[in-house]
Order: structure tokens, then C-alpha cells, then sequence
């Protein structure tokens, strides 16, 4: 019989199939495209992109010309844009305002075959100092009350360009998926008076099942009410709110965790497409004793289709135990 | 500049496309497969299902043999399943529950390659009454909550058999999707005694702008805030909250406009994947002031990404009221 598994932060039910478990050979991946091409992103073609915002790496450079490790430029097709105000209006029942604010891309590496998993960590401590440092750049405009940091990996997964890239939004309002986290976190401080996901950690410490991998600052763990097949969390063991608190020895960890959890995925599912997201929380209030940051990692190995669309449930077809013993022997 | 909307029911902002609206021939549509083979589906092969629950057409007939005009069976692999308890347990700060409810095929036609566009409407009317005959049957067992009906067409719109069939699946408890449309509607109602279905409807009869057809008892049209490019909304006209109180005439009526409708997508988009829902009111509370049922239909041209994931906020890039000129002029 499936297994209905609550959420303990959203509330959200998940469906877990725990009588015919699907294995990772019985995921159809779509192969990732050979990469080979010169594109915008790489070394020369810095003119094809809009100016940049920040770059990385030698440091008397002439801006927009090669040489760069890590380069952020503005997104050419954003989804919001920078300037201007929201203008706030209605039309009868519909309310509506401009699309006011930040979309960067975060060119990872000039390397357009490199992959996080191919990367020596130095590289992806860079990556991981990017997101901190456009974080607390962006987060000085006090129009802006919650910035994302994400990456899509493949096609499957809606990425549109195959060089390597993370992308960053910065936006006028707290979305509503994080909203439902820091609801939920909040419900449960207000009757425990502890962090439901420091509760999660501490419980995984014990029981062990769901873990992926660790070392002294981080988890990675397969969610109980895992949404995905093979989704994964890396998450501070100490309770952290903001991730821009980072420091050096935090972001060695990070950098390897990361590292080490995407090429378990590689590995064990034959380069899937994922997305990963990272929660921190919103810019009026980061610092807060009930609510710890995260990266949510989801490989996409199955459609959302009308159930999923009709109830927002998910159907998991392979329990997160599994997954987690699939992937911490790999 | 892009437009955020904030649709009138859910709160939920959406990311509209307004400079550059993105035109149907700029998506790319997946081509359906080729139809043919003989499946489990189709007239002879009535033993390879599980047992059917009930079947249209011949009167006298030998039950799981040839000679019906639409047949419901259980789903063979069933996201729950329909014998026990729910057995509510939890693992310290996780909570589970078994996986009781019935989840069902309606098989919509013995033909293979016949799908709604290329059926009569006779045909359709019979496919509509066995969604209210299957609900009202099912709404007998006090277990459940909520009944949701839907049909995924296409595999981008994960559908994993191609011939035609919807689906149904009757669970103990009512979905997020589905609360956070009652919450929303109850609130509206709380300050305005008016069905926020009702207003948008009787908007819509002045503005036209979001329509892509209608008669006497049903509104298709493109709602303000749509999630996905070319998202289709059909509507009664006249308030009710519960679809099973539908007659003769307004299943007429819906016939129309929900072939009307996918053959204007279909042509349109060249044969887009799709989903669509039913969304009418909970069991226990079926006739209500403040909802109003309705079928939400979602081409699937677009890959929910990681910005979507994370925030729960969609990006639509061909705003609604021009996506409603294109299906109307079709």
C-alpha cells in the first residue's frame, strides 16, 4: 500500500510508492547534449553578453575581455528589470505592478565542459563566494525583499544554455513558496520553541536512514516527504538563518558537500537533469531563530502531470530511504 | 517591462511577458506519437485491465468484453489504493498515513487514435456523465474527502499510454491546490458576499479580452493571471460549486466548449501536450456560496524551472489576452 508522508515544515502530503520501489535504471534519462560549442558565456565572446557586473579571477583586466574565472552579468532576457518603480494598479478585480527587479547570470567557469562535479573545489568555493557576494550587494536595495539563487542543469530541467551558469533574482515581494516554509517554521517554533529543521537534523543523527553524505558543517539527506525522486538537501548542521553568514571554513565544507552530493546523482542516475534552489531567508528579517537555510537539489526524472497539477501533491516513486542508500554507497 | 499579476482567487503572482510576447510558432511543441499499435485499451483486449467498474454502451453485453462505448477500470499501478485504514502514525517529528483511496481509468473510447477534437459530441456527453456517475458513486464512501478528475494528454504531459483515458482519483483529504483556492474565494466572499468566480465572469462580459469562446451556459477563456502560456479556464456561467449538479443541457453545452476549446489549442500550438483538471467543491461541503467549479486546461510548452520551484511564482511569456485573440480567431 503507497504511503501518504506529511511534510513537517510545509504541511505538504506526499505520495510514496513503498511496494514497487523504482529503481534508477527505470528512470528514463535524456542524455545531456555534447557540449563543444563556443558560446556567449565563453572566453572572447564577453561583448555577446550585457556588460558584467563583477568578475573573479586575474585582477588587472580590462572589464568584458577574457582572463575572468567567474563572471555575473545581467540576464539578456530577465524576468524582471531593474529599473524604475512598481506602480502599484488595479483593473477591476485584477491587481497588478511592473516587473521590478534584479536577474543576474553567474557564469560559473570559463570552461565550457565543466560541470560542478568536474570542478576542483577551489573553483566551486568561488562559485559559492558569488552567491554571497551578489546577495549582499543586491540586498542594499531596500526595494528588493527576497533574493534566489538557483541553477537548472539540462534541458529537462529548463536550462536553455549548456555552458555553465547559476542564475540570481532579486525580487519586491517574499515568494510564496518560501512563505509556506517560514509559516510552517514559524507554527512550530511557536509550540516546540526549537527550529523544526535543526528538530530534522537531530533526528537524522540518530536514525541515519535518509543521509547522503556529511561532514562537520553539513547534511545532505534525502527529505522524509522527499516531492522528487532522488531529492536532496544539503543543509548547515548549526542553525543558520542567513546564508550570507558564511565564513571560509563553512564554504570548504559547502564546496565539498555539494560537490560530492551532484556527482552521487551523476553517478547512480546517469547525468539527469536537476534544478537546485537555495532558501535563505527574507531580507527584512534574516537573522531568526526559526527558520536554517538550505539547497534543495531536484533531479528531474518524472512530469508533473494533471494529478500533481490538480492538487499541488506529489507522487514519489522511489522512497527516500532508498535513494539515500542508493546514493550514499555509490 | 514584465507585468506581475497577482490572480484574484489563490493571491499568487504570476510574471507576464508583456515586450516581447513570445507567439505560438516560437514554442516548441514535442510531436505526438504516432497511434497505432493495439493497447490494453482497445476492443479485445478487455482482460489485460484490472476488472471494469462500469462500461457504456451495449446493454447486454458480457462484462470485460468488446462492444462498449467508454469503459472505467482501476488504475492497474494506483497512486493509493482503495481497502484499509488510514493508519495515521508518526516517526518522531514525521507524520504518515496509508495510501487509501481509488484511483481510476476512464477509458474514453474504444478507438486508439480518436481523441476529444476528433470525437462527436455525443461522445463527449458520455465521457462528462461518467465523470459525474463516477463521482456520485464514489462520494458514498465516507473516507473521502475530495474528488479529483483529470487527463493528461501527451507525454510532456506525462501521460504514459496514448490511448485516450482520463483519470480519477477519490482521496481522504482535500488538496493544497484545492484549499488554497477555497481559502482564497471564502476570503473574497468574507468582504464582498460575491463569488470571486462570479465577478471575474461578469468582468469578463464587459472587458472580452481574455475570451476564447462561449454559449449560453459556459465561458472558455484565458484567465489574468494564467500560469502557463495558453491556459484555458471553462466556466459555467451561472454559480454552482458542485459539477456532479449538471443536466442535460448544460452537459450539452460543456461538450461544446471543451471540444471547441482543445481543437482551437490543438491547432493553434500544432498538438500541444496538455493537462486538464476539474476542480469543483470538497464532499463534505459540496454546495457553496463562495466556489464555483471549473476545468483548468494546461499545454505544456514550457519547463517549470528552478525559478518556479523555488518561489511557486510562474513566468508566462505570452500574456493572456493575446493568447485569448489567437484560440478566438482560430
Amino acid at each position: 500500500m503507497p504511503e501518504l508522508r506529511r511534510d513537517p515544515v510545509t504541511g505538504r502530503w506526499v505520495i510514496i510508492n513503498t511496494d514497487n520501489p523504482r529503481q534508477p535504471s527505470e528512470y528514463k534519462v535524456e542524455p545531456q547534449p555534447k557540449k563543444s560549442v563556443k558560446c556567449a558565456f565563453c572566453y572572447g565572446n564577453e561583448k555577446m553578453t550585457p556588460p558584467e557586473i563583477t568578475a573573479y579571477g586575474v585582477e588587472k583586466r580590462e572589464k568584458n575581455s577574457p582572463g575572468w574565472t567567474l563572471r555575473v552579468v545581467p540576464n539578456k532576457f530577465p524576468a524582471m528589470q531593474i529599473e524604475g518603480n512598481l506602480d502599484k494598479a488595479g483593473i477591476g478585480l485584477f491587481d497588478m505592478m511592473k516587473g521590478v527587479g534584479a536577474h543576474e547570470v553567474i557564469i560559473e567557469t570559463p570552461d565550457h565542459n565543466s560541470e560542478i562535479p568536474d570542478r576542483d573545489e577551489k573553483q566551486i568555493r568561488e562559485l559559492l563566494w558569488s552567491y554571497r557576494d551578489r546577495s549582499l550587494d543586491l540586498r542594499k536595495d531596500k526595494r528588493f525583499k527576497y533574493i534566489l539563487i538557483f541553477k537548472n542543469y539540462g534541458f529537462s530541467a529548463g536550462a536553455s544554455l549548456d555552458h555553465p551558469h547559476s542564475q540570481l533574482i532579486a525580487m519586491p515581494f517574499v515568494p510564496k513558496r518560501v512563505m509556506g516554509e517560514i509559516e510552517g517554521s514559524v507554527k512550530y517554533f511557536g509550540y516546540r520553541e526549537r527550529c523544526v529543521y535543526c528538530d530534522m537534523i537531530r533526528q537524522e543523527a540518530e536514525e541515519k536512514d535518509l543521509t547522503v553524505s556529511e561532514n562537520k558543517h553539513f547534511l545532505s539527506f534525502t527529505p522524509f516527504a522527499s516531492r522528487f525522486p532522488y531529492e536532496t538537501c544539503i543543509i548547515p548542521k548549526e542553525h543558520f538563518s542567513d546564508f550570507t553568514n558564511i565564513n571560509d571554513e563553512i564554504i570548504g565544507d559547502l564546496a565539498y558537500i555539494l560537490k560530492d552530493t551532484l556527482t552521487r546523482i551523476r553517478k547512480v542516475l546517469k547525468d539527469p537533469s536537476y534544478n537546485y534552489i537555495l532558501h535563505s531567508a527574507p531580507l527584512d528579517d534574516p537573522e531568526r531563530d526559526d527558520f536554517h537555510w538550505h539547497i534543495e537539489i531536484m533531479p528531474r526524472l518524472t512530469k508533473v502531470a494533471g494529478f500533481e497539477w490538480g492538487t499541488g501533491f506529489y507522487i514519489n516513486p522511489t522512497p527516500p530511504e532508498l535513494a539515500a542508500k542508493t546514493l550514499r554507497e555509490a
